[in-house]
Formats: structure tokens, sequence, C-alpha cells
């Protein structure tokens, strides 16, 4: 038994359909030569917000009761999960608050007011941003959207697991090889829950920054582990410090296992999503790309998944990117 | 009269079912509110080989009899044309020559060999291009896959006009506006064709480089009319030196007027979509876009869909694009 089953993932496909994006899941002969395998891409940088983060988000607001809904909800991210949870609030017309370290990027606190949300401020020093949080649910009756550990949370990033087994049951092809960017691990455990209920047969990987491969760890040895420093890495969305329990758990129940990329290999494999896919892809949506490309993993003769999660980056970064080697244009497309 | 009619698209919407990318129609808040509009974009970078040429030149391809085809085809093109056709005869398993100006971008000849075809290449000042297709066709006994101007080519583009309709029809929307990018006009003619015949009160428009708006002129007038200069544009997917007979005929029977827009504007339109939408445009992909974005069009509180049709664009260009002015985070989204 884990926190969510493919019925869960199931109820939130259901509440979720018509109000997000069904991303595609594109194949390029050109990608599958540089990879050496069969791989598909689910490109959720076109999903509403630039993440699969709305899919989460929205989906713990729509399971809110009505009244409770209608005072709000509360996150804490700097990142793509609070742009999702201003995004799910103003789609449900209910008021947000998302919590921010004051020396958060600006373009950042503008998107989260843009969304119409709140944003509060607090000093990383001296202020403690859960005491905060319990301050504001207290005094106004709001509810917390976690970015992961939380039932709603998996089974809504989950759904995008159902449209990869749709997507792959469409194409005529089934995955031998299942790998997801990790950061609490909301969405690899979402996921690989779907993915496995229709293909139990499906090796599954999580990719996470090298250097910040707690999730990994705690994969190996069965006990949660923390990452030891809380920045260092372009995968800015990939910084979770420690594993979820109920990711972890749910991870572990379906025998997952932990891969780890470069800053180096994420940007290369940026280029080559812009090469060959034309998507845009940000450092962290790009880990279970790089672990391909990287060969991280002997995926010869094989068909793979590959998650591209999100693609809020930074230009001057991506141009960066741009310029990685490349290795297109070297030889033969496969057959087929 | 003109020289198709849905049904033609909608054979060759059976002939291509399974073969290309169903690219998704994409709406952004961000981009409504910049556009000033309700947007939708159909993203056609997604399309194999990043550009919607696949489908006229595999259509094209399909319509050609067995033993013909075997014989294999001849397309004269150092653009999206010629990899499109190279890539159709490799996934028809039968040969492929690309015409090319020996001074044709490395980049864009390998890419053609990449994908199996032969490349012949000849000098601009001391050869016919003309006969030395005429001559391969008579040797070899291949069919010529015409860029635009052929029944076949534009049905296949129109595809991309039925994907719209039943998109905008799921969407619930009604699009007021079409706005499409157009070099020779097959994609424009076949597009307006299949959304004209699902929603005959959308206003269309051709979107082309200013200074090369040979298909505006030719469309005010009534008489085909030739642009004065070949190059000079970063728009080089939309250098067609005329338009098609076929095309031109097809758009004047749908009262389709012609817009204009600056380089500039392509660059500023294309950053708009590497924000907003995360896919990659490439300049001349991106003029119907860069039309709604630089108001050449009075959009209020209209429904409008552009075409973004192609992706193929140098790195070093694209991070041009990526540091042109930005409008984003100024404001509030609009509501819906």
């Amino acid at each position: 038994m884990t926190a969510i089953d493919i019925s869960h993932i199931r109820r939130a496909a259901e509440r979720l359909s018509g109000r997000i994006v069904l991303t595609p899941l594109l194949e390029s002969a050109m990608l599958n030569e540089l990879a050496g395998c069969r791989l598909f891409l689910k490109a959720e940088p076109l999903q509403k917000t630039g993440s699969f983060k709305i899919r989460g988000a929205l989906n713990k607001i729509l399971s809110i009761p009505e009244a409770e809904r209608r005072r709000g909800v509360v996150a804490f991210s700097s990142g793509n999960h609070g742009q999702a949870a201003a995004a799910a609030a103003r789609m449900m017309n209910c008021p947000a608050v998302i919590v921010m370290p004051g020396d958060a990027p600006a373009i950042k606190i503008e998107s989260c007011r843009w969304w119409g949300a709140e944003v509060i401020l607090y000093d990383r020093v001296k202020e403690d941003r859960e005491a905060i949080g319990r301050r504001i649910v207290e005094e106004r009756g709001m509810t917390l959207v976690p970015p992961f550990d939380d039932p709603e949370v998996i089974a809504g990033q989950g759904t995008m697991g159902l449209e990869i087994a749709d997507q792959m049951r469409e194409a005529g092809a089934t995955p031998d090889v299942l790998l997801v960017n990790c950061s609490g691990g909301g969405l690899a455990s979402g996921v690989v829950t779907a993915v496995k209920a229709a293909f139990p047969e499906t090796r599954c990987y999580t990719v996470e920054p090298a250097g910040f491969d707690k999730m990994a760890r705690s994969l190996a040895s069965g006990a949660p582990s923390r990452n030891e420093r809380l920045t260092g890495s372009i995968m800015d969305a990939l910084m979770a410090p420690a594993p979820g329990h109920l990711t972890l758990a749910i991870l572990r129940h379906h025998r997952v296992e932990g891969l780890t990329v470069t800053d180096e290999e994420a940007l290369v494999a940026m280029g080559a999503a812009f090469r060959t896919l034309k998507i845009v892809v940000e450092p962290g949506g790009a880990a279970a790309l790089a672990a391909v490309l990287a060969k991280k993993v002997d995926l010869s003769g094989k068909t793979a998944v590959v998650v591209c999660s999100g693609g809020n980056v930074d230009p001057a970064l991506y141009a960066r990117a741009l310029m990685a080697p490349s290795e297109l244009s070297v030889a033969r497309p496969l057959d087929g």
C-alpha cells in the first residue's frame, strides 16, 4: 500500500480534464540516433505556467471543499510551484499567498503577482518560513498547497503518467525504461505509479543533479537522506533538500533507482531539445534527457520515455545551452 | 472553383494519419495580454523535420503511384522543403534527390544527407536549376515534389487547417481572424481553405517580410507580382520570389489580405514564444505572431489563430531573439 494508487490519479485526471494542456509525446529520428535507442519525450514545457507543477497544484485546490477554497491557498516557493499555485488559484477564482525569500529574483516575484497572488517576502536568515506559513493558515483560514509530499499533489502530477501510457499505446510502443527528473519526488512518484499500472515491466529511474542526489541515496539505502548543500547547480528546479516521506515510499515500492547528471550534461540536453524537438527546456527539466544522452544507463535496442518537466529558463542561461557542443548531423538515421 | 477544396484536404489527412505529429494549439494568458486578444498558436515547430513542410511533401509522395514512387523524387530547396522532401522519401523508402545551390549552408546539405537523400549542388551563376531538374526527371524517371504550387502539396499543408478547426471546436472557441506566414502561399492557401470550410466568417491574412510582400501586392491588385530582391530578410523561409498560380487564385477566392512585418518584429515574436509558450520558432515561422504583437490588424476583443510554421533556426540568430525587448510581467492577466 502506498499513499496513492492509480484510481487517485484517474480521479485527478477527471478533475483536470479541459483545464490543462494535453502535452504531446514527441519522437525525433535525429534524437533517437543521439540517444542510441527509441526515445519518446513528454513535452511538458508546453504545459500552462511552463511546467508540470500546475497539475498537482490545481488538483490540490480542486480537492479543497468549496467553502474552504474560497478562503484561499498558500504556498512556499520561489520557483515553478509558486507560479503554478498562483495560476491554479486564479483559475479557481480563489486568493493565493506565495511566500518567498526576499532575495528571490524579481522576475519570479512579478510573475506570481501577475497571476494575481499576494507575495509575502521573508528574511532567510532572521525568519522561519514555516512559522510564517502557520500564521497565514491560522489567521486567514487558508489551505497549504505543499510542493510534493501530499497525496492530491502526487495524484495531480501522476496525470502526466496516464497521458504517457495512452500516448505510448497510440504509438504502438511499450516503454522498457522511464526516466523522470526528481526534486522532492512528487512528479516521479505520480508518473511512475501511472506508467507502472499500464506497463508493469517498465524499469524506472529518477534523475537528479550530481552532488544533490538525496533521492538516489535514499532509494539505495532505504533511509531518507538529505543533500549536504542547498545551492550550487544550474538545475534550480531540482533543489529540494530531502525526499518526501510519501514520495520516497512510493518510489521504493516500485523499485525505482536513482541516476545523476552534471550541469554540463544538462546544457547539452537543452541544446539537443532545441535542435531536434524545438522545445525550450530548463536545466532541471532536461535532467532525464541528459541521463539518456550521457548514456547513464544502457538503452541500446530499447524504447525509453523521458519527461521534460519544464521550460522556465533565463534567456542568458539558455543562450549558454545553445552554444553547448552538438553531436548532430554526424551519421545516418536509425531505420524507422 | 479552385485547385483544391475541403475534400482534397480530408483525403490528405487520411493519408497522413499516424505519420505526422498532431501538433498542439496553444494558448497562454500572458501572451493573450501582450496580444490584446484571445490568441491560439498552432505549434508546428514540433512537427517532424521542424516545420509544416513534411505535410505537403509526404502527401505528394503518397499520391504518386507505387511503381513511379519507387523510382524516387526530386526537390529544389536549400531550406525546410528540401529537408521535408528528404525525410518524407525516407519514410516511404524511396530515393530522393535534393538540388541545392553550391553555397547552401553545410548544415542544410548535411541534414538532407542525414535523411538519406542524394544532394546535387549547382552553380547559381553558371547553371540553370530547372534544367538540372528536368534532366533528373527524364533520366531517372523521378517525380518532382514542388515546394508549393501543386494541388497535393497544398492539400497536405491544408491538413494543419483541419487540425486547427477541430482544436478550436474542442476549445469551444471561434476564430474571428486567422494569420498565416506566407512564402509561395502553399501553407496559407491550404490552411485558409480548411479553416474557412469550418468557420466561413473567419477573416484571413497572409504575413510576409516587409520589402518582400509579393503576395500582399498580388492579392491587392489581382495580378501576380514579384519581389524585387531575393535576399535581405532574416525570415529565410519566406523568400519565394513570386506567388504560385494556384495559391494566389485560392487566396483571392477567399478574399485574403496581406500584412508585413520587419525583422525586428519577428525577433520580438520569437522571444515572446520562448518566454510564454516554450517553443522554438524560426524568424519566418514567427511572422504571423509578429503581426499580432505589433498590432498590424485590430484584434481587440477578438479571438485569433496564428500559425507558427517552423523552428529551424541557427542558434546564434536565436540568441539574438532571446535578447529582443520583452514586454512581459508588466500588468495583470486578462480574465479567463
